[in-house]
């Protein structure tokens, strides 16, 4: 059996740990795939920001540092986490808002097409949204079922789309089963019917490489306050390829999405570049904290990020197989770490219970109906050693309950 | 001549500057309308929130504080600074997003009717938003000329409202002439014409008293970075009138807005209170500076607050006609303080390179096209002795350059 403290000691990135708030406390914290934790710098910065920033360059702030920021730090995710060269990447408002902006626009873009395809097992927002442009553009949505622990493959996509299909809309990352998309194949797939693809990386940015620019890929948005730890509701961020951005609209047209936004004229010209896809003034406190996370994804290397996740995740399984399968516990995750993305799902008839005992222990999994403990595991402030502890007192609820 | 000393120690609210951070710096700032100065307790309210809310409640911060911060700061700003009892009003996106959520939602609820009204001189992003929503729904926009001193009168909306009208979108306070609109009136003058009202706040908030409910608005935006301190990019707030919560549903259907957010159906079914018009995970950390400033507000009193803005700027009109008419500088905000909002805006052909020039020597007002200098003089944080610091730099800048 594997030995935690081993992988600890030989862990090239183990001492990232120490740069994040509350990891020398006894919480076992396996919820990072949905709210990191915060980096210790983030609070200073956030300090360091109202005094020096805020409060001494006030409106002044807007010209000289805030104004550009949303493409900045959209430029940064591209190069650091997203393989997309700049001027395609901007921070923007909620992903949900982000992918209304952006399925309005696909849809324009591909006129006479009649569907919209989405699997059954995207995440809620996803649907939901998708359903709403479907329904308000006289589209439909095409279904696709999957096995929960997998995502859509090359055939389930191949049957889905056509020559009706206006939109693909995908996640990189399944939010419950961890399935890990064939990205660059499924978006050739769907190119190949003619339509355009919208990526959802929420739950992989910042835990599995993405190469969006040599994936092909038209659309992509996604969350940042998982496994880029911005913090609770930080900021969408949203792609476009650079081959779509003069002729791509979204219906949301506000100033800071104008050709030039302080003229403040009597009529609406979208911007050519990403800009185009804002509207209201973008949140500037809530870029921040993903500026710190970004700036440690960076030093740290993306590949060594994802090396440490397979392990992590791997180590899980089989720590899992070793100690929970003898109480029933199913991993309900692909056991191919190449298919599999930073999280892992276990599943137990009584996993809403249990999930619950463990909180109350300081034992934070996340749960997902039907019967998924989903262990999310953020590389850069997971130890192999928190891992353990918390698959014993999984254990230990188990047996005590059983 | 006004002494500004004087008014200085005998103002109620004087105290209250101090709390703001850079207020012992040679400053002058009348930009409070556009970005209002941090409060002190800002900074370590956000470091605070890293390293003792985020950082070690983790996930389980939504379910014990941050799921219903949305509705609770909305209540609260409902209390203290719109006249709205609680239950209608949240904190969402930003202003322009919850612009197009709303007028979405009242356009879908007065089917038949063909026209959005709106006035020329609205802020741009209303203007932008009401045009592109008309385009989409199929309707037009009726756009009310004004008079560049003025608003929208009485007069100018009875002629533009009629059984056409399905909606009509207005500012509280017009951003360049601060011409405070007769809100319950015109709003009855739109329901007259069986029109829904949609008001921007957003230069009104936290100068003005407002009483939604007792106005009969229908529906609200605003946002929090002017008056209500937010900091850049802070998220705005929507109000919709209890009345119209059940039938009203906007189009970005998200996941924060359905009935039951952690059920994750299969379909999307709207939330039934005003948590409908949120769609995806709201912006937490965005929201603790605006909850600072208002247990300011709420501690000052509304009412108290009004009577220094208009002291403020009674003081800046009477010391413009004294020392810069000369100069051939105009006041091009009402006169009568009874239709003046929280800034007053100056009238000179030169007002572009005067305001660059100002900001060179630490005088910050903000220029609006076509030649208007405006002092936002924001209640809780402008002292009288800074008003007049202020308009003496604008003395001396006519006439060097004179």
């Amino acid at each position: 059996m594997t030995d935690p403290q081993e992988l600890d000691w030989t862990d090239p990135l183990a001492k990232y740990r120490q740069r994040f708030v509350g990891v020398d406390s006894p919480l076992v914290y396996f919820d990072g795939n949905s709210l990191g934790r915060p980096l210790k710098v983030t609070g200073h910065c956030l300090s360091d920001f109202v005094y020096r920033e805020w409060g001494t360059r006030l409106i002044r702030g807007w010209d000289e540092m805030w104004f550009d920021l949303p493409l900045k730090i959209g430029d940064d995710l591209g190069r650091i986490v997203l393989g997309a060269a700049p001027g395609q990447t901007a921070i923007g408002d909620s992903t949900t808002v982000l992918l209304y902006k952006l399925m309005r626009a696909a849809v324009a873009a591909r006129p006479g097409r009649t569907e919209i395809v989405v699997d059954r097992d995207n995440f809620p927002t996803d649907r939901y949204v998708a359903q709403g442009v479907a329904d308000e553009c006289g589209l439909s949505v095409r279904w696709v079922e999957v096995d929960t622990e997998q995502g859509v493959t090359h055939e389930l996509l191949e049957e889905a789309v056509g020559p009706q299909t206006a939109l693909v809309v995908l996640s990189h990352v399944a939010y419950r089963s961890a399935w890990l998309a064939d990205a660059p194949e499924l978006t050739r797939i769907a190119h190949d019917a003619g339509a355009l693809v919208l990526w959802d990386l929420s739950h992989s940015v910042g835990s599995v490489p993405i190469e969006l620019d040599a994936w092909e890929v038209d659309l992509a948005v996604g969350c940042t306050y998982k496994y880029l730890n911005g913090g609770p509701g930080a900021p969408a961020f949203l792609y476009v390829a650079e081959r779509h951005l003069d002729r791509l609209t979204q219906p949301i047209q506000g100033w800071m999405g104008a050709a030039d936004p302080f003229l403040m004229g009597p009529t609406y010209a979208p911007n050519e570049g990403v800009r185009r896809f804002l509207s209201g003034t973008p949140p500037i406190i809530g870029m921040f904290p993903i500026e710190d996370m970004l700036e440690v994804i960076d030093e740290a290397g993306m590949a060594d990020v994802r090396a440490k996740s397979v392990l992590l995740t791997s180590y899980a399984v089989e720590l899992s197989d070793e100690i929970l399968a003898p109480y029933g516990v199913e991993v309900a995750s692909p056991r191919d770490p190449a298919r599999r993305g930073g999280h892992v799902t276990l599943q137990h008839p009584r996993s809403r219970e249990v999930t619950a005992s463990l909180w109350m222990r300081d034992v934070i999994p996340d749960y997902r109906d039907p019967g998924g403990l989903r262990l999310g595991l953020s590389p850069l402030s997971t130890s192999f050693l928190e891992v353990r502890r918390g698959l014993h007192a999984i254990r230990e609820e188990l047996e005590r309950t059983s």
